[in-house]
């Protein structure tokens, strides 16, 4: 992935940046958010002049505990960790850090972010706007983007206590593997213009480029189910993401303009919050252990497996494909031997003796 | 209500704070938890010797940005506020400013302190633990509070971006209104010990008091709707409520130890930013209204007579009331007579003169 990108014109450095990203979701099982967009989302809005691969990190206004970023349309990753690193290094000073920052881009995992803080002892919180996806309650239109609310925190566990989830019921990439499976969708993940529930997948992705379908938010229509909390915290993330850095929001991040792409221009937020300003790091990874743990001794439903905590899930997958390797759908396959092709790489796939 | 306090022993200063943000809740629409609250939640305890009516605010320990305070078991509201005070204050001198609190009780409504904040130009965010009532995902016994995650923004318009709002689908007090009301509960709201859905009032309510029914977490049960999110943002809340501050956590604050009532003594969290650490407060204050309008006007679901922006509801109920007084329900009337004989208060009620 790094050479890839480094054939795309993304210097050394930031590629490996970029590349680490994408292969920690590949490893924690979120494959919608690794290899699968490497192309898609990056190396082609690269070559369509709409994604800057030099990346202008500009810091526009900075305090002991705050900054604000300009990340001129550069690498959403790139600029996302360095904006993390600063709310950490600014934490670890002054008990609090934050940074905002306007004119990112798709920046993959959200939770890589907030891992970041949690592997330095500290806790993370981190969110983005996207292109809007989303209705909110009483609406039938897409108006706010997928909008994750992440959090981490250290843990005295194999691996932290990490959210990393969007605040819409589902995402469009979940969305594509269902299409990719021929599964139908359940009720309550996707509606069309005139409120109607969406269930058939080629509806539904059509539907989302034509602007004639949107997700629903956690607690899916209505009230009823609390769909406007989802919401809510929906709308929370877009303020968080854009009114502090002077981002754009909504509509003006759909990435098209008078019918033309153009540049998705984001904003993002990351906040770390040192816990040895308020107690000793041991007591508080063992209390948020103690809490996991709790968590999963509770009394199973009916044909429950297990009780999961946040960030679990992710750990299996990375232990299983630590010895297995990564998934790679057939889909995938021509777009990596166009990336080799086209990039002039050396790589052998596993695939290429069956061929 | 601050007479009856005063009546029971809270300081007069303080009986005040604990009236005003009881009375905050009736005047937004909270009618579970204002003045029906008063005598169940407040005097009943104070008289039990459960909660402590003289607060002993004890800062335990403090930096420039954060603090870590003792409550004592004292009265919730006025430790809340002071946390919340603090916070903001630390935060207009720092830009940032966390206050987490343990051994605090039922601070009343967690939106109170986040619009204190946003009242004072800054972003508040809080949120507490609380006796567990909700059921992660795939579990069928209580163990999570309904742990609101709540924040507040200053806006251009008539009132703050304001979300108040448990993390599950739904709170105790909604299910005794169905209840006063003979309505039956949708699906997804309560669940029993077998995971059979409950939509019976009294069922739900009496499971409640036995431990044998637990609320269900935004998004429901199981994971299609997005339940292990709800789940999830419940978990961070019990974290962040208690693991910084060492405050009890899940089955430590039920209230309950060796079949007897005791002290729930809570951990809150509060954090303030402030926005003019960032950018001028009033190009802060006008994307945050131009997010809100831009919401409305969204293409309405069919039936749907307006999108809401968090916040907008409660400042209806608010301009209402003003006019035409709270509404005090007739269940409510033989405990406020109740509290004016015990405490010797000289008020008449409007429904004195009909009896």
């Amino acid at each position: 992935m790094a050479d890839a990108l480094i054939g795309a014109g993304v210097p050394e450095e930031d590629a490996k940046v970029c590349a680490e990203v994408l292969i920690a979701a590949d490893k924690r099982g979120l494959d919608t958010h690794g290899i699968q967009r490497l192309k898609l989302i990056y190396i082609d809005r690269i070559r369509n002049g709409i994604l800057n691969p030099k990346t202008n990190f500009e810091i526009v206004r900075e305090t002991p505990t705050t900054a604000v970023v300009d990340g001129h349309n550069g690498m959403g990753h790139v600029i996302a960790k360095r904006c993390m690193q600063m709310a950490i290094d600014k934490a670890k000073k002054n008990g609090l850090g934050m940074v905002v920052c306007r004119n990112s881009t798709h920046f993959g995992i959200a939770g890589y972010y907030t891992t970041m803080a949690a592997e330095q002892g500290l806790i993370g919180m981190c969110g983005t706007n996207a292109r809007p996806s989303v209705a909110p309650t009483n609406c039938v239109e897409p108006m706010l983007g997928t909008n994750p609310l992440v959090f981490a925190f250290p843990s005295d566990e194999e691996f932290p206590f990490s959210l990393d989830c969007a605040t819409s019921a589902v995402q469009r990439g979940k969305i594509e593997m269902y299409h990719r499976n021929g599964k139908k969708l359940p009720e309550g993940w996707v509606l069309d213009n005139e409120g109607h529930c969406v269930t058939d997948t080629a509806t539904a992705l059509k539907g989302f480029v034509e602007g004639t379908a949107c997700c629903l938010p956690i607690g899916g229509a209505g009230e009823e189910l609390a769909g406007y909390k989802g919401y809510g915290f929906a709308a929370i993330v877009e303020i968080l993401s854009s009114c502090l850095s002077a981002a754009n929001f909504m509509s003006a991040v759909s990435g098209v303009r008078d019918g033309k792409k153009v540049p998705i221009e984001l904003g993002h937020f990351f906040l770390a919050v040192d816990v040895e300003a308020f107690r000793p790091l041991d007591e508080f990874k063992k209390q948020v252990g103690d809490i996991c743990r709790a968590l999963r001794k509770g009394k199973k439903a009916p044909g429950a497996e297990r009780i999961w905590t946040p960030g679990e899930k992710e750990y299996v997958a990375y232990c299983e494909r630590k010895e297995k390797g990564v998934y790679i759908p057939d889909g995938l396959k021509p777009e990596m031997e166009f990336l080799r092709k086209e990039y002039n790489l050396k790589y052998e796939f596993p695939w290429d003796k069956k061929q």
